[in-house]
Parts: structure tokens; C-alpha cells; sequence
């Protein structure tokens, strides 16, 4: 295990969260607050100590799969612990436990709330909660590899272990040029969001704040009402920037080059649109059925769809409260979650797509076992190990699930909560339904809950891999 | 396709069930019951039909894959069909829906039930009801192989397709007796039930239809209170044949043979006795906690788990009331099931480890690539095509799952019922949580969800394939 890299990484680590503290410290000043002297004592803290484990380059600054892993996991705790700190040590969130969820929420672009007034926060607060979602949601090792060649050329480890999906797309041969056309095509379509928002008439704060939560998938907002609050215009923007938020960005970077018809073929992107509007669909005519208007429930089921497939986890109307069938069909969503290469959470739809086609072929072979079939995708024959590792990711992503679930019901709080809590976080959703819905928070569950909460949110955000291997004793052993 | 030998093999399945109705019938002469009339003339005509059926024994007898699902997945329809008509002509139970409902129920082992109150039938209409779930228990087609050679040899096809689990473990190098050692253990336990019963107080007539539920696993009762309604000593008798009901029978024959060494060192009966025993102990302790005596705490435990994981169903307390901790455990328990090569439903015990050996050689792999491990059950290498065939099941069993709570959720109940009511009939278990809790019934549904949920029942016990064969297009297409 190469421990000097491991710190090494880590200084690079802090000095990026501590430059980042800068910007709601900006914030600060522009309104006055006198919270943002948290912010500039932190980054100043951090910055001290990132300067000093940096001083000295690594000689050997090889790294393998398994330094991949162990970076990208201790630096997500890293990023958690500190980015908590303006929280707790400002007294805004009350307590370091429900600091450290909030943050986790956070990065992970959860954004699960233990709050039930978020605008009792000041300004820069919520900026802080909103600015954190964007830069968790593309990744942070992502974002230090688009700007400082750091690592002696194995920065592929890193984005593997940081990057949703069951393959990392490389849109250029080399990772730098590729987190770098991430981040372009990311911020790009933010701003394309912020300039929509405040054209259809929300505040510019808001509008940033929005955009953030929105392309990350993160789902904080600055209003109690969520999304609920707003003209039916800006509800539709939101719904449409979600929309784009869970595509996968193979798709806009080949629209970007104009090579349009690989864009249009991709079949992960088919399947999303196809889940994505037929979902919306059956939600509308449930929810008419149910005594809505035609446009209102179009309204809402567009929104909650994108919201919940993405796991942004915005609301506009207590879904609480929706037909058993609407509410069925998003905790489902909850498990697919949005395209591989996007920001968003979930089993990914890339990876059902997978299943999909394993059963089908599965179904053929019982009938004619001697037909050899050999699954593709994008008419590429699927290799053995994406399959093998997207079988073993099923079984892992249930197994957080099942564990998390039994230790969260110690509560006593019912299934329903208890389920769709989890399902929520290690989805990176937000909301889930009864105790948990929309317009409740999750400040009910004990300390203890919480923290296995926490658990499922960075696994389900890392892809549940890096933090288990950081846990494994065997990782830790001389070989 | 071999469509005369398909016509053939339900020939004898139609002389089976008249066969076994005549059973019933004496149930009605002795305790001159009226309706043993329809038991004779449903025997009579199912007679007459599979005696044409048979008549010109097909020349080509060799059956594949393909006729082995079809003729399991047409057999178990038929089953079904002639099962329910004794229900349904004395209008016993109301209506057809509701009688192939229960019949499929039945010969399932799943023990969901629409009727109110058990106790209204007749003794032959609830013998019957028992009945045919010790017939559904081992499997009918494995009773026709122990007694008749019908195939060309081939019998094996129908056997994998109609016996639980990822591999079928072969008592005997022949199938005919291997399915003669089955039903010969199947019956001992049976038997020796019934003498522990009626030592314990039970009356005879009890006695024999529980022991049938019990090694069946079916948890159909003769009594409104399920178990709960005898002494504690009775329910102890149940319990600890629960227990040995979801054990693989390939420990039985060890036991027999005296290979007590092999009986003892099967690692899926070890890990379904740690299951066991520690959700016994949790639930225990849960129950306790909630202000039971520990005695009764335990008993209710152990009653509970071992009717849940062997999937019978049976109930000793309402289990809807108790504590989350416990209810979520029997939840996930719903899932699990009992050992393959048992009686009992769910997933099975043996693909759960498969499952748990594939992630554990993953995490392994993770860190150290060059690694290769291969994965080892009871010392034998693990063949490529039960591993692949145990991932792909997982995929069609959470599929079925899911499309069916599409279905049902229609009807507009809660979550928490739709939920435990297709994990309850998928894994052919019986009883719910909420609406379909131990001391409710299935009748709340509609005839749609009612249809959906034979279908489930079906699948479940079928392990999924055989049915989705028989449905696919692609079956019946000449190659």
C-alpha cells in the first residue's frame, strides 16, 4: 500500500475543500452575514494542514486498484468531516450528528434533510448545502484530476472508483481530458439551467442555488416547499434540466463532436427515456383518475419522475399522499436511478439493461441449450468481467440494503419508513414515503440510525465498493 | 416439440388427481359428508378423459429441456384447474376465482387462503385442501417418476424442472429412485408427525392435516387460529417438523445411509441452521423486550421463524403487531426460504451462499487483480453454468416480483401490504403483513390481483422458468 500517495492525495484533498469555502464566504459578504466567518476560518485551518501533507511529493506515486479505492473512500470521509464543520461550529444544524448528515446528504447529492425549516438557515448556509451537491455530484478526485496531473498516470483508478456506472466511458484517451470534458459539459449545462430559471422569473440566489441541486441530482432547496413553491414554469424547467441531469454524458459529448447518430443509438439513453415517459404517463392517468387536472397531474408526474429516476429528490406535491400505484412506481425508480456517466444514484439503468439482456438470453438457452448466444450492448460484445461485476454489484447493493434495513427498524418505526428510508439513501434520493415522505424530514431516527444512513449514502454514491474494501481487513495486509 | 408425449404425460397427471380424489371421498363416507359426491364424479370424468389420454402410448418418447418445462409448467396448470372443481361445484368456496385461488394455494404450498373462517368447510373439503399440499410439497411429476418409468429415459428434465434449488442433487444414479428415496423420507416425516401430534393431545383428524401442511410446507390449517389455537406442546411438535421441513433431504439420506460425516459437513444446511438459530434468538430477545414472558417469547420465536423461512406459514400470534425489528427479519426470512432440496419455497438457502462466496471472492479480486480464486461449495468447485444460472434467477425472481407489484398496487392498498403480499406468494409463504396479516385474508383483492397472485404462486414454486417458457413465443417456434 503506497501511504505516502494515500496522504498525499489527502493534502490535495483539503486545499480543494478549503478553496471551495471560499465561495460561500463570498456569499457571506455580499449579505452581510456573520456566519461566513466560519467558512474562512476552516478553509484557513485546512489549507495550513493540505500545505503541509502536500510539501513533500511522493517519490513513488504508483497507485493501483486497490490505492483507488482507499483514496476515493478515505477522501469522501475527509470531505464529510470537514465539510460539516461551518455547520456545527456556526450552530445552524444543531448537534455534530445531524452537521455530519446534512453534509453527507450533501456530497453524496442525497439530499435528505434532517432540517424541517431550511430557510431559518442564512444565505450562505444554504449556498454551502446547494455548492457542496455540485461538487459531489461529478466527483471530487474528478474535479482535482480536470485541473493537476497528480498521479504518475494511474489516475484511471481513481475515476473508476468515483465514477457511477459498471465501465467508465472515456470520452478521451487520456482521463485528464476526459474529467476535464465532464466538468465542461456539467457546469456548462448549470448555467444553462441558471439563465432559464431567471428568465422564467425565479431570484437569481434561488436560481443558483437550484441549478446546483438540480445537475448534481442533489435535491437540497432553499425553500420548505421545495420546488412546490414556485410558478408552474420554473416546476417545468427544473423538470426538464432533470431530465438531461440523469442522461448519460456520453450522449451530450457526442452531440457536442456531431457525431449524432452515435448520440441517438446509444441504448442505455433509449431504455432511460423509455422508463422515463412511460413512468410519467401511467403516474399522469393515475393521478387524473384521482381527481387532478389534466396539466397539474402532468405537472407533478413529470416532475416527481425526473426527480426521483435522477434521485435528486425535489418535490412539488406530497406524494405522500398519491395513489398506491404512483407511489409503487417511484419506489421502484429508487432502484434503477438514472444513466451510468451521469450524475445521478440507483442500480444505474446501464446495469439493468445488463440483467435484462442476461435473462433473455438465459430464456433462449433453457430452450435451445446448444445455441450459443453472446450478449451486446451498442452492438459491442459485453465482456465477461463487466457482466460478472454488475451480478456481484446487484448482490452488494441488496446486501446494504438488507443489513441497513434490519438495523434501521431497531427504531421501531414502520416498513414503510424503514424501506423506503434506506432505499432512499443508499439510492442518493432524498425523500421516501410514510415518516420519511416529502414533507417530513429524517431528524426522527436515532443517532445510531443515522449513521447507518450516512453508510448507505456514501456507498450507494460511491457505488458501495471503495468503502467496503476500506473496511476489509485484507486490504490493510502486507502481501 | 413432442406433443404427443406432452398429451401423453397429462394423461397421467388426469389419473393422478382422480386417483388421489378418491382419498377425500372416504373422508366424506366416514363422517358422511355430502359433499364426497363431488370428489367422485370429478375422479370419474378425470378418469375417463386421461384413460383416452393414455391409451396409445406414444412412439417417440424423448423429451428435452424444452418438453420438461412445458410439461411441468401444463401440468401444474391442469392441477390446478381440476383441483379447484370439488371447491368450486359445492360452492364451498364462492366462486370460481376464489376456488383455483386456494386450490393453487394449495398444491403451491403457499397457504394464502380467502376464506374467512377455515372452520366452515367440510372435513373432505379441508382434508382436501391439506391434501394437496402434501402432493404439491415434493411435487407431483416426482410422484408419477417413483412409481411409473413414463419417459424415455429422460426423466431428469422433469425432475429439474419441477424440484427446488440451483442443482438437482441425485440420491440415487437413477432418477426413478431418486425420487422414490424422496417421497420415502417425505413420508417417514410425515408419519412421524402425525404419532408426535396426537402423543402431544392433537385429535387424529387434526393431526393428519397439519403433519401433511407441516412437511409440505404449506401451512394451510383446519383451525381460524392457524396453531395458535392448541397447546404449547403442540405447537412445539410443529415447530421443531418446521425446522427439519427446510432442511435438504440430501442430509436425510446421509443420515440414513449413516455417512453421518457428509450428512453434517453440507454447508447449506450449516448456514440455514445459523439463519435459524439467530432469528430465533433476535425476535426472542425482541419480543421479550416488548413484555412477553420468555418462554412465550421464544416459543411464538421459534414457531414463527420456522413457519417463515420454510415458508409454510403457519401462525402461532399475530406477528403484524410485533415489534419492527421482528417483522422486518420475517420479511427478509419471506425472501430467503429453506435449503434447495427441500420442500420450502423462497430463493433458497444454497443461492444465497453462492451469492455471499461470488461477493466475497469479488471484494478479494478488488484488491488484489492477479488473484484468480475460484468458488468452492461443500469442497467441490462450482460449475460455471450453476453460478450463472443462479444470478440469472435472482434477476427473474426480482422481476416477477416487480412486475407483480405494478399489478397488484392498482387495487390501491398500502405499501406494506402489496409488498408482503407478493413476496408472500412468490416465495409461497402464506400469510403477510397489514391487510394480509396472519389474522387477515387474500379476499381484499381484486380478481385481477387475485390472478396475478396464482401466477406468482406458480412461479415461485416452479422456481420461475417453466411457466415463462411455456409463455414464451419463442417455445413453440419449429426450429
Amino acid at each position: 500500500m503506497n501511504t505516502r500517495m494515500i496522504v498525499y492525495m489527502l493534502g490535495w484533498i483539503l486545499n480543494t475543500v478549503a478553496a471551495m469555502m471560499l465561495v460561500p464566504f463570498m456569499v457571506s459578504i455580499y449579505y452581510h452575514e456573520d456566519s461566513g466567518k466560519y467558512f474562512l476560518a476552516c478553509a484557513l485551518a485546512m489549507f495550513t494542514i493540505g500545505v503541509l501533507l502536500i510539501a513533500k511529493k511522493p517519490e513513488d506515486r504508483a497507485i493501483y486498484a486497490r490505492e483507488g479505492y482507499v483514496i476515493t473512500a478515505l477522501s469522501w470521509l475527509l470531505l464529510s468531516v470537514c465539510g460539516c464543520l461551518p455547520f456545527y461550529l456556526s450552530k445552524e444544524i444543531p448537534g455534530f450528528t445531524n452537521s455530519i448528515f446534512e453534509c453527507i446528504s450533501g456530497f453524496t447529492t442525497t439530499g435528505a434533510s434532517i432540517l424541517s425549516s431550511v430557510e431559518d438557515l442564512s444565505h450562505c448556509m444554504n449556498f454551502w448545502r446547494c455548492f457542496i451537491q455540485l461538487i459531489g455530484g461529478m466527483g471530487v478526485l474528478v474535479f482535482m484530476l480536470a485541473l493537476i496531473p497528480l498521479t504518475g498516470g494511474q489516475d484511471l483508478h481513481l475515476m473508476r472508483a468515483e465514477s457511477p456506472g459498471p465501465s467508465v466511458g472515456k470520452l478521451a484517451p487520456k482521463v485528464q481530458k476526459t474529467a476535464y470534458y465532464l466538468y465542461a459539459i456539467y457546469f456548462s449545462l448549470t448555467a444553462l439551467e441558471i439563465v432559464c430559471l431567471v428568465i422564467a422569473g425565479m431570484p437569481l440566489y434561488d436560481a443558483v442555488c437550484t441549478a446546483f441541486t438540480t445537475t448534481s441530482t442533489g435535491g437540497f432547496g432553499v425553500r420548505n416547499t421545495s420546488i412546490g413553491g414556485y410558478s408552474p414554469a420554473i416546476q417545468y424547467v427544473v423538470s426538464v434540466f432533470l431530465f438531461f441531469a440523469g442522461i448519460n454524458y456520453n450522449f451530450f459529448f457526442f452531440l457536442i463532436i456531431r457525431r449524432l447518430k452515435d448520440a441517438f443509438s446509444i441504448q442505455e439513453v433509449k431504455m432511460y427515456v423509455l422508463i422515463f415517459v412511460t413512468s410519467t404517463l401511467v403516474i399522469t392517468c393515475n393521478l387524473k383518475g384521482s381527481g387532478l387536472a389534466l396539466e397539474e397531474s402532468f405537472r407533478y408526474a413529470f416532475h416527481q419522475v425526473g426527480s426521483i429516476i435522477t434521485t435528486a429528490g425535489f418535490s412539488t406535491a406530497d406524494f405522500d399522499i398519491w395513489p398506491a400505484l404512483s407511489k409503487t412506481i417511484l419506489v421502484l425508480l429508487m432502484f434503477i436511478g438514472g444513466c451510468a456517466g451521469s450524475t445521478s444514484g440507483g442500480i444505474k439503468v446501464s446495469r439493468i439493461l445488463i440483467y435484462l439482456k442476461t435473462f433473455k438470453k438465459e430464456m433462449s438457452q433453457l430452450c435451445h441449450p446448444r445455441n450459443v448466444k453472446i450478449i451486446k450492448v451498442d452492438d459491442k460484445p459485453l465482456a465477461h468481467n463487466v457482466l460478472r461485476s454488475a451480478n456481484v454489484f446487484l448482490t452488494a447493493y441488496l446486501l446494504v440494503f438488507v443489513v441497513s434495513l434490519l438495523l434501521v427498524s431497531v427504531d421501531g418505526y414502520d416498513f414503510t419508513t424503514n424501506f423506503t428510508a434506506v432505499a432512499s439513501a443508499v439510492g442518493n434520493i432524498g425523500p421516501g414515503l410514510a415518516e420519511v415522505g416529502p414533507t417530513k424530514n429524517f431528524d426522527l431516527f436515532s443517532d445510531f440510525s443515522k449513521y447507518v444512513l450516512m453508510f448507505d449514502m456514501l456507498a450507494g454514491r460511491l457505488e458501495i465498493f471503495p468503502l467496503l474494501v476500506l473496511m476489509n481487513p485484507a486490504t490493510w495486509r502486507k502481501q
